[in-house]
């Protein structure tokens, strides 16, 4: 019979994959919220239970790392990336939130764009949570994060231009701006998930 | 006769507690403020002297903590308490400048119940300060400051949903959401303060 | 023969001299995109490529100090000085991307005494790099700068006063409102390079 030592250490890796993937179920609420004739009150709840799940996941890698003396990788590493994970989530909410909160009937189209860049940076951060344990095969993950940031600017950028370009009016544009930069905010926080990875991954190889 | 080795380790409670105290006068001030009649520009002046009393605070912690090999908590954490404390007195003396820099008449009603929330989570954490001590009955305060923190954000929705309702023409709409937005940071400083504690409460405990 | 056990250790004063001059060349950038009859379009590339170089000098710190066993100051306070050089750039490139992108024709003129804040406070903090090895004479560096902060809130309070003055539509209020917001946080990014800068000469003096 062989005793651990540290018994449950490997399962940060777990509650950061746990993690990584309610941040799939959020973007892809995100992207059924801005479809046609959507439900647009029943996925904002969806949205509000997925946001407090993360909560939950966020405080339990917490929660352990202040029990812990020994830990995988640097505590404010673990820190930092429980943190960017949470951060993610907290900006696409308030987006859903938002989009409701001041009713907005139509979104630009590009908005489609912006919230598909967001599904497809969720998946390929919960893809890449599992092989944090062996530090593998971990930059072409960071590399296509970053790629997918670029993308998810030029469309923000494309999106300020179209709302000042003089089709809405100040209101609008002030209740469409706030939804815009919310996403892009969600965008760049994936992209701090990833050079938190990346500084993990530099550090420990 | 008995020498003290670190003969001034407790004051960080009392700079915590001074900084907390701060923060009530402050957040009294934002009452007053808002009231009719008020000499707002007698208050806002006042409003300028707490805030400068609160950087004194900060930075007499600031310096302690750099010149001390000993520290009650994580010197991290005592780090983080007193940037959080410094925070909420920021965006009090933001919102009260806003107030005057933008010579706004009329605040919408609800903002009344907003400042109330800062007062009331003003009283809250000066009054858990010296608790920090003992490490005792903490976790009332956290819990109260989390719910008061709903409140608030409750009342922040119904305000953004009026500025938003065609009352008010787009520039006012702006003006009114910067002061708005500035107390809803206030609420939300708090209850990073209140995180910072129950962080602390948990690791020492 | 003489050994050198750490080779390379100065070369962080170096780095963060290299981080410094590089906001020198963009703030100069700033004050000629401002300045009438500008090549917009040629200024803002050049901006770019400043902030790819800043990018660079700012990985090449983080790289090092994730390889370094002994480091000249506290890891945590060469990332903080590194981190926020890094975010004065990011804030003057994306004020002048926003004057492009907005395709704002006329900006207030006290945006020009703004930009040159942002240059003067360049100036002074690669003048003061150098002076991070031996630690002195820091002060008169991070007194000016503090200077220099308040009088650049000043100017950016007229600013805000003239932008809701009634002068601008609402539209062309919030575009011109986020190029001095973003001119704004430099000045503000400034000061916080000195009080690092500050916090490093207090803990190591």
């Amino acid at each position: 019979m062989r005793f651990r030592l540290t018994p449950r250490e490997d399962s940060y890796y777990d509650m950061f994959a746990d993690s990584a993937n309610n941040l799939v179920t959020g973007a892809r609420l995100l992207v059924e919220l801005i479809a046609d004739g959507a439900d647009r009150e029943g996925i904002a709840e969806k949205m509000r239970a997925c946001e407090h799940a993360g909560d939950e996941f966020t405080h339990a890698i917490m929660r352990r790392l202040n029990e812990s003396f020994i830990t995988p990788f640097d505590r404010e590493d673990i820190y930092r990336l429980a943190s960017t994970l949470d951060d993610v989530m907290d900006f696409m909410e308030a987006a859903a939130d938002l989009v409701l909160l001041y009713n907005i009937e139509e979104l630009p189209r590009d908005v489609i764009a912006q919230v598909e860049v967001l599904e497809r940076a969720a998946e390929l951060t919960a893809d890449a949570m599992p092989r944090l344990r062996g530090l593998r095969d971990l930059s072409e993950y960071w590399i296509e994060i970053n790629r997918l940031e670029n993308q998810g600017d030029q469309t923000y950028r494309r999106l300020l231009a179209e709302l000042f370009s003089g089709k809405y009016d100040a209101l609008t544009v002030l209740k469409l701006k706030e939804v815009i930069d919310q996403l892009e905010a969600a965008a760049d926080a994936f992209e701090h998930v990833a050079n938190t990875v990346e500084t993990i991954a530099v550090k420990e190889s």
